[in-house]
């Protein structure tokens, strides 16, 4: 039908932006000072402007209300159940990425009272359905680790192969078994051999590696 | 910053079927009745209710459309650049899915002029930034060969591998190499080898195969 005329929804964008900090996941929360759910924490996110792509807008209220930039947001998902939000109709078109902590500083702004990073097990209640986003860009991630190395992101250049499995058992929630995470991970050819090593403590020195192309892998070659 | 009083965008669902029909990947479109894009070919789709979930909306607008009812759709990506519809803001959350043709029947509908099946690699020129989601949904379907059971649902109950083979050749677009193919496709652990064999032309029986479960496989297990 030609539904033109009907009334429109509000659109947002709502980030969440994941990183390791001692060895826990973790992500990124504000507070909110408005009404609904004023004091309540919530994704970093907020209304689309009527000119603005959605990218720009996801990458322009995470620094509005965190005071972070510059890192790689891919989209997630779009929420649009009717009553998600108690004021309007609101579709929340989700996004999520994975950045290194040390390089994030964060500051909150704008409608944002507070930002902090949360480990992803001990997070507060949510305003909206915010907590059904976090769990889907969780499960995101974790199956992204398979096909393609955005787990890599928060390595340094040149790293061991137990620093990608420790990555990997964060992100994951559980221990990997070390030679098959090994042949798995080996196997999908993205990393390239050094003939460099580092020593691991008492351990005798492992070899270094770094990524060969940073791209997502295709298994049916 | 608070856009809440802000003018809204429009917001679409559009839905891109996929299936083998005579060994080709087609994808079903329609011709658009009305501005813009007047008697072009275009996905099935249209505005979204205020009270109506994004999901709903796009099996609504496929049957109003097509006649095509009760296929499974998935959300691929919503797509929101600004200048796309020449009206107004209007932000298309976009649906994939995959069945089997015959199991489909086409029968236009409401705004749609006509609907029909055509081959993804000799689409007319498509509406809007039609051309971009269908490109979209074909690299997801393709992704996702590697790591579902979604290819599957193209097959009768029980089958032999050549015929999964076609399968996965018709959406990729290339041949596969047998013995590597029937390797990968095993170790995704998704079928179960029955104890019936079906013969294949002049060739020697082939065994033949049901799914074991049909989800998503985990790769790091």
């Amino acid at each position: 039908m030609y539904h033109y005329a009907q009334p429109h929804p509000a659109v947002t964008t709502d980030v969440v932006l994941f990183t390791i900090r001692a060895g826990r996941l973790e992500l990124l929360l504000v507070r909110r000072r408005h009404e609904p759910f004023a004091g309540c924490w919530a994704l970093p996110g907020g209304f689309l402007d009527i000119d603005e792509d959605l990218d720009t807008c996801a990458a322009r209220e995470l620094e509005e209300e965190t005071g972070v930039r510059g890192v790689y947001l891919e989209q997630l998902y779009t929420f649009g159940a009717p009553e998600r939000d108690p004021r309007e109709r609101v579709i929340a078109v989700a996004y999520y990425g994975l950045a290194p902590a040390d390089t994030i500083e964060v500051q909150a702004g704008s409608d944002a009272g507070a930002a902090a990073w949360f480990a992803r097990d001990a997070l507060p209640g949510l305003a909206f359905d915010h907590a059904r986003i976090v769990e889907l860009a969780h499960r995101r991630l974790a199956a992204k680790l398979s096909y393609s190395t955005i787990a890599l992101q928060l390595l340094p250049r040149e790293f061991t192969l137990s620093r990608v499995q420790a990555v990997y058992e964060v992100i994951l929630g559980r221990p990997l078994d070390k030679r098959n995470f090994r042949r798995q991970l080996l196997a999908l050819g993205c990393l390239q051999e050094t003939d460099e090593h580092q020593r691991d403590g008492n351990h005798r020195p492992a070899r270094l590696y770094r990524v060969r192309a940073p791209q997502t892998v295709a298994f049916f070659k």
